[in-house]
C-alpha cells in the first residue's frame, strides 16, 4: 500500500482515555457569547429565545448520545453527564467532548430559526467543551451544585443590574451602585425599588434548566389498523427544579443509583 | 460567596496543555458519514457540493482562528495545522480541539443551503476532533502526505468501483472485482472499459483540499471619497495541488519557515 | 542571571497531577528478580529473608512518607496505599513513584546484610513503579484482593511445584505434572505424596504482608531522671491476615474510614 | 481462575507513553540533600567524594540502560539523555523514570563504602525523578546549558560563600555581602581577598560532570592462551567540559547525529 509509509505518524496520537468507574461531566461553554448576544438582540437580563434553544440543543445530544443521563444548562453553558459505568467512545476524552460540542453547535444554528424567527444568525456560534472525571456521587453533586448556584448568583446580580440600568441608571452607576452588596441587599432592590419579588421571577431564569428522561406518553398511529396507539417513552425533558437540595435526588433515585 | 463551598471541584479539571515546540495538528472527521451522504442524496463517488461546503468551513474556520496556517481536507474529514511557536489557548488540547470542530460543524449548517439549494439538511451533522503534536517538519509533512495518499487510494478506488456500478455491475460483483488489484489495474479498467484517463480527473477529487492564506485583491469603497480601493489581503483559499512532493513546500517556503 | 535565557526549556515539563479524591497506590516491582534471585541464591518456593529484607524496606518506606496508611506485598512486589484526601506532593504521579521506588531500593541495599549475612550482594537491584487512581473503597479493597489473590495462585503453584522437584522430578516434568491442574488438585498432591498440609504453611508465604501501623508501646529512657517511659507509638508492621474477606477491615475500620 | 474477578482493576492503569521522535530526558533530584550532605559531614563548598559517588552511579546506570546516550550531572541532580529515536519500556514515562532513579539510588547505597570509607551512611538517600519530552536537537542543548548554567552560578556563588566564612565571616553576613553581587563581584572577592582565581578551580566543580561512551583500550586474557588481549570498547566516562559552546558537540558528533 503506497499509503504504509507514512502510517507511523499515527503512533504520534496519544491515548486519553479518561479513569474507569467515575462520574464524566462533559461542559461546553459559548466563545465569546457576551458579542454573539450583543450581535444577536438578545433580551436582558434573560431572552427566553436564547434558553429555550440552548435546551433544545442539549435534548438533540440526548436523543443522539443515549449514554448521557443528565445535562444542566444555565446562561451559554452546558453540562452533560455520563455515568460512572458507560464505555463511551472508550471513555476517551477527546472524542466524547468533540462528539458533544459538534453535535451542539450544529443543533444550534440547526434550529435557531425556530426560536428567532426573523432574526437572522448573523455569524456560526462557537463553544469549547471539556471532559472531567468525578470520582463519586457527592462531587457529582457538588458539580451540579456549583453550576446552579452560579446561575443564582448571576441571574440575581443581572436582574437588579438591569432593573436598574432600565429605571434610567447608566450601567456604570449600576454596577458602582451593586460594588459589595449582599444577596439579601438585591432582594430590597428589587423589591422596594421596582416591586419584583425575586421568588416570583420565572424559575427557568433562577434555577438554569435540568435535562433528564422523562416518561412520556407518546401517541403513533398503528401502521397496521391506522389505530392511535399510546406508549411510554422516556423522552429528555428540561425542568428548572432546585437540584441542590435532597429532594430532587429523591424524586429521580435512578440517576445516581447502581452506579 | 454562596458559591465557594462547591468551587473545590474546579480542581477535578486536569491541564492537557500539549508539548511546547512541536506542530499541533487538529483532525476533524465526520461521524457516521456514510449514513449521512446516503441520507442526503450525495452524488457518487464524489460530490462536488458536499466538497466545496467543507471547504467553505474550513475557510471559515481559518478566518476565525488566525493561528491555523494551513488546512488540508478530503472525504468526510480536515486537518488543521497549528504552528511550533503557537500558544493558542496556552496550547490546551480540548479547547483547541473543540473550539475548531464546533466552529467547524456550526459553519456546515449554516452554510449547507447555499450547496445544497432545495436538498434540505435533514438532522445535523457531527465530527469528532483530536489534536495531535508533530515534533519537526518533516513528521508534518508526512502526516500530510499520509492524509493525501489516503485521498488518492480512496478516490481511485471509489471512482472504479462507481463505474461499475454505474454500468450495471452489482455493488458484490464490483468488489469482488477490486478485491487484490493494483493502482495500475485501476487505472487500466478505468482507462480500457469507461474511457476514462484517471490523471484527468479534477484534482480536487484526486489531490483533495490544501487551503492556505493567499495573497488577494481586494476591492472595497472607500467611505471617504467612495472610490475603488485595491488592497492585497490575505485570504485563506482552496487549492487542489499535490503536497506529498518538494514542489508545493518550494513555492510556499513560509509554511515551514522560520520554526 | 546568565541562566534565564535557557529557563524556557522548563516549560517542557507538562503537570501530571492524579485526580483529586482517588486512592494512590504506588506499585513497585522488581525488574529482572528471576535473575537477582537465583544470583543470590534464593530459597525456592520463597525465601524468607528477601521476604524478610522487602517487608523491612517497605517499613523503612512509609517511616518516612507518612501519608501512606497501608502496604502489601508479595513475591518481588509492593503496593503503597494512600488515602484518597491526601495532598501528598500535589499528588503528582512522577514526582509520588520516584520517591517511593528509589527509598524502597536505596533501603534495600542498605539493610541487604542484615538479612544475607555472609551472602554479599552482587549488583544493585531495581524496581520500576507506577501510580494509579482508584476512585472507591471497593475497587481499592479488588485491586488489593487482586495482588493476594496472585500470592495465593503463586504460591500454592510454586510450593507443589518446588515439592516435585526436590523429590527428584525435573524441571520440565514437575511443570507438566501441573499443567491444566486445579487448586485442588495441589492440595492434594501437596498431602497424598509429601505430607503436607498446605494451609499450614506460614501465612506469610500463603498470604504475603500486610503493612499497618499498629499502636505499639515503646520502651524510651527519659533524658530528665534516666527513668524508663512506656509510651504508645503507631509503628508500621507487618501482618499476614487475610486482606480479601471483610473481617481484616472491621477489625481495623480506620483504613477506610473518613474517606 | 480465582483472580479473574478482580482483574478488572488493570484498566486503571492509564496510559502514559511519551511522544515519539522526541528526545527524552529523566531528571532525577536529591531529596532533602541539604540535611543528608549535613549529616554526612560533606565538604564545603564541594565534596569530592559526594561528586564522584554521583557520577559512579550515573556510569553504573549508564552500563544498564544502552538507550541513554549522555548523562550530565552537578550537585544532587543528573539528567539522562535518551535519543528520540528509543523505544525503551515502548517511552512509558513511569517505567523509565522508576527504572533509571530506583537503579540511581541502589546504586548510590552499594557504592558509598568505596567513596566515604569509615564515614557510614546513616540512612537511605532519596531521589526524585521525572521524564521531559524535547522535541529537537536545539532545545536539548539548551536545556542541558541551563543545568551547566546552573552549576556555573552556584559554585561560584558557592565558592565565595564558603571563602568568606572560612575566614572567619558568619554565614549570615557572608550572604549579605554576597546579595545583589555579579558575576564579577564574586571573581573580584575570590582574586583579591583569598588569591583564588575561580578559573583555575577544578573543572569538576566549575562544570559538572558529562558521562558520555568513551572509546577505551580495554586488556582481557584470553581463556585460550592466556594471553593478554586489547580491545576497544566504548565505556562511559566521566568528562567535565563546557557543555554550552559548540566545541563539544562538534568533538562528539555521533551524540546529536542522525536522530
Amino acid at each position: 500500500m503506497a499509503n504504509s509509509k507514512y502510517e507511523y505518524v499515527r503512533h504520534f496520537e496519544l491515548a486519553d482515555n479518561m479513569l474507569p468507574n467515575t462520574w464524566l461531566v462533559v461542559r461546553i461553554d459559548g466563545r465569546g457569547f457576551h458579542r454573539f448576544s450583543q450581535s444577536h438582540d438578545f433580551a436582558k437580563p434573560n431572552d427566553r429565545r436564547a434558553i429555550d434553544l440552548m435546551n433544545r440543543c442539549a435534548i438533540e445530544v440526548m436523543k443522539d448520545v443515549k449514554d448521557i443521563v443528565l445535562a444542566y444548562g444555565q446562561s451559554d453553558e452546558y453540562s452533560f453527564i455520563i455515568p460512572k459505568t458507560s464505555n463511551l467512545y472508550s471513555r476517551r476524552s477527546s472524542k466524547i467532548s468533540s462528539t458533544v460540542v459538534s453535535l451542539f453547535a450544529s443543533n444550534y444554528v440547526m434550529h435557531w430559526a425556530e426560536y428567532f424567527d426573523e432574526n437572522k444568525l448573523k455569524y456560526a456560534p462557537c463553544f469549547d467543551s471539556r471532559t472531567v472525571c468525578y470520582p463519586n456521587d457527592k462531587i457529582l453533586r457538588d458539580y451540579l451544585s456549583w453550576r446552579q448556584a452560579d446561575c443564582h448568583i448571576n441571574n440575581l446580580y443581572n436582574t437588579t443590574f438591569w432593573a436598574l440600568v432600565k429605571s434610567g441608571m447608566t450601567e456604570k452607576k449600576a454596577e458602582d451602585r451593586l460594588r459589595g452588596t449582599f444577596s439579601k441587599d438585591k432582594h430590597e432592590i428589587l423589591f422596594t425599588e421596582f416591586n419584583i419579588n425575586y421568588n416570583n421571577i420565572d424559575p427557568i431564569f433562577r434555577k438554569g434548566s435540568t435535562i433528564i428522561r422523562q416518561k412520556t406518553e407518546v401517541i403513533s398511529i398503528s401502521p397496521r389498523d391506522f389505530q392511535e396507539v399510546k406508549r411510554i417513552k422516556l423522552i429528555p425533558t428540561a425542568i428548572h427544579d432546585d437540584i441542590i437540595g435532597q429532594e430532587f435526588w429523591d424524586t429521580h433515585p435512578d440517576l445516581l443509583d447502581n452506579q
